[in-house]
């Protein structure tokens, strides 16, 4: 039996929720209704959105927007969700990485290049769903615990949709992460400390008055929140003509990515929308912040935190919620969690730049990371259909790679100039 | 008659201009066969494509990719254009303004936000037009002369192509540039010099032996090159219903783009996919480089180079090609030439991202600015259908907002902390 929430709100002309029909606690499986809620109250696990989706057709989805909402009877929105102003995320390219595959020796391979967005990374998909569940809570200020990439994702919504937002960040971010999580409007407070620091405040901040009427995003929004990240599972499946991959590099900060990808996948095969068959989820970190790399190759159920320090500062989570998950997941479909190196990323963002014509961010570069890591060591099926994940923009982490993107020459506007500096290039 | 081009390459299976028949001069009219040229033997004047469209219906462009390649038919490209290593750009969002509009006093305005396209702006368009014209006519190098944004492009889209590439950009741009314009491979050259030098250059260039076998998209491959952007008119006329806004505001650096997309809302007309009705194109200058609008307000036809001071370094185009033909449109299509200072660039980026969560490029700032002046000044219809474009990214102009986008404040972790920084706020 559910128990009732006392904070829910009295039902809209319009379904607020579309077809989810409750919560779930994804440890003891205790039902709630639909309500602001992200513990469950006997076990303390993580909630889950539930859905009852009747019928959803292939040919429903197609003549959708090209945008997330193309899939809004599969998510925790109300049915006219596009006629609202939010950013309207997602549809973004899945490539087909010939180049790339060549050089790495896979015979079929595409990347999903998230950094399209209106705000250039992956979190445009899960503040928009967050951002509906906020509206019919009646909050009216938006927020978030940030690595970056959210802080800006959270502001800019929240300025088209004219919300307050009030967003925290550790301070030693890159500028441009900065300067984006601020030109919207609203405030942005620098924390001094790690990620793991802020988003331990905002739990506090959460049951302080302060912190009344506040939607924290990836916190008491969190269910609703994260149910953005299965757009992606959705997209890449419908992009590759209603086929799932046959193994896919997926990168893991929380890991609540991860484990909502394997959810759409999942939701895609009950609803008879692509075949079943079976897929190889691959979980990438960076070698500065890899506890759940460390975990899976000790054999290790529990994750144990660590102290980030890496340059993909969009994936230094030290204690990651979904870290025990991502382990679950990734053992039960076969694959695996490999971390990389600082150097190995910046090597593999130019390598994706150089052959395909993206500019990832640091987290792209742990995503090829450990696509090629995986696939020299034969841990990847060379002729596999295979997909990996850039979930953000190159031009928000310069200076990773500043130190070999500059001019090869600077020269006077002359052709004998030009000839003098490259003569010896033929 | 058409006068025979040398360079011309034999007829492949496929038609490689696909509806193109031919170029025909923009000043005396003669005809060229379909090539490498770009100059009128006869006069001088620019070339351009002519088409012989047949039938094409809104059905079928709809029933196309989510890209420009939708469109193919109505381009100077072979219909199999979508099935090669290109970057798909277009079909980015346009986004309905209603925070923006209530703000300045019109109905019904949207925003073209072309930051979505893989290098974060317009320039991807144009790009891969230049991209199919140079395989076919055999060049093995990718280059252009650029204010920063087309040497990304031009960049991204030779390194998925498997061409080489040089790009020739003023020494100064910003860093963002610098970056975007050499991570993916190639040779990025800084000229010591104004754009206006740095193309002069590349004129020189083509001539020497040293650039044999180089396409310049903006060179001796514009002719092609300026077609992309009639995709931006295609667009919004479809997002708007299959139907032309009434007024559009449209940034002038050449004047190429503006051009284009006048000469696409035509075609859709003349093909019967929209309704025949007069509409308004409104040209956008950065004061410190107005040479348009410095010719506009005093009534000449020709158009004065001025030496570019400003921080919209996109439009810092001194010496303008197109500039008696943006004049031309702007009075046969009773819109007007204006331009901002660089104040009014930065308060103008500030305002569309604080409305409408979009974080414009400089260009953008001068777009929105001229969009704020002309409806102040009473010239933009408050009630009339409005189109505002913003054709690059926040993130690559970062200092011009810099000063403004920083944290409210810097805390210790602490709920106390938090509360003695924004207890004097309410």
């Amino acid at each position: 039996m559910a128990l009732a929430n006392p904070a829910v709100q009295p039902a809209a002309a319009v379904a607020p929720f579309g077809s989810a029909v409750g919560l779930s606690c994804r440890e003891c499986g205790q039902t709630y209704d639909l309500g602001p809620s992200y513990a469950c109250l006997e076990c303390f696990g993580p909630l889950e959105v539930s859905y009852d989706f009747g019928g959803v057709s292939r040919e429903a989805i197609e003549a959708g927007p090209a945008n997330i909402w193309r899939y809004r009877d599969l998510l925790p929105v109300p049915a006219d969700v596009a006629d609202k102003p939010n950013l309207a995320p997602g549809w973004t390219r899945l490539v087909r990485a010939r180049n790339l595959g060549k050089e790495l020796g896979l015979r079929s391979l595409h990347v999903k290049d998230d950094s399209g967005n209106p705000t250039h990374s992956f979190k445009d998909r899960v503040v928009a769903i967050a951002l509906e569940a906020a509206r019919t809570f009646g909050y009216t200020t938006l927020s978030c615990s940030s690595t970056g990439n959210l802080a800006g994702a959270v502001t800019a919504a929240a300025a088209r949709a004219g919300l307050r937002a009030c967003v925290f960040i550790p301070a030693d971010l890159e500028q441009a992460k900065i300067v984006m999580a601020s030109v919207y409007g609203g405030d942005l407070v620098g924390i001094e400390g790690s990620y793991d620091e802020v988003n331990r405040f905002c739990s506090e901040l959460i049951g302080d008055p302060l912190g009344e009427g506040w939607g924290f995003v990836n916190v008491n929004l969190r269910t609703y929140y994260a149910e953005g990240s299965k757009t992606l599972a959705y997209e890449i499946a419908e992009q590759l003509g209603w086929r799932l991959p046959d193994q896919i590099v997926i990168p893991v900060a929380s890991g609540s990515q991860l484990t909502k990808i394997d959810k759409g996948f999942r939701e895609l095969i009950k609803l008879g929308l692509v075949e079943e068959k079976p897929y190889r989820i691959f979980a990438a970190q960076a070698a500065g912040c890899a506890p759940v790399s460390s975990a899976y190759k000790a054999g290790h159920e529990v994750v144990q935190p660590v102290r980030p320090d890496t340059i993909a500062k969009s994936l230094a989570i030290g204690n990651p919620a979904d870290g025990p998950y991502v382990l679950d997941i990734v053992r039960r479909t076969g694959g695996a969690v490999e971390d990389v190196t600082d150097a190995e990323v910046v090597d593999a963002m130019r390598l994706l730049a150089r052959t395909e014509g993206i500019f990832a961010e640091t987290a792209g570069g742990v995503t090829v990371g450990v696509l090629r890591k995986l696939t020299e060591a034969g841990v990847l099926d060379p002729d596999a259909e295979t997909v990996v994940l850039n979930t953000g923009d190159g031009l928000k982490t310069l200076d990773a790679v500043a130190e070999f993107a500059r001019p090869t020459a600077v020269i006077r506007p002359s052709v004998d100039a030009f000839r003098a500096a490259f003569d010896d290039r033929g």
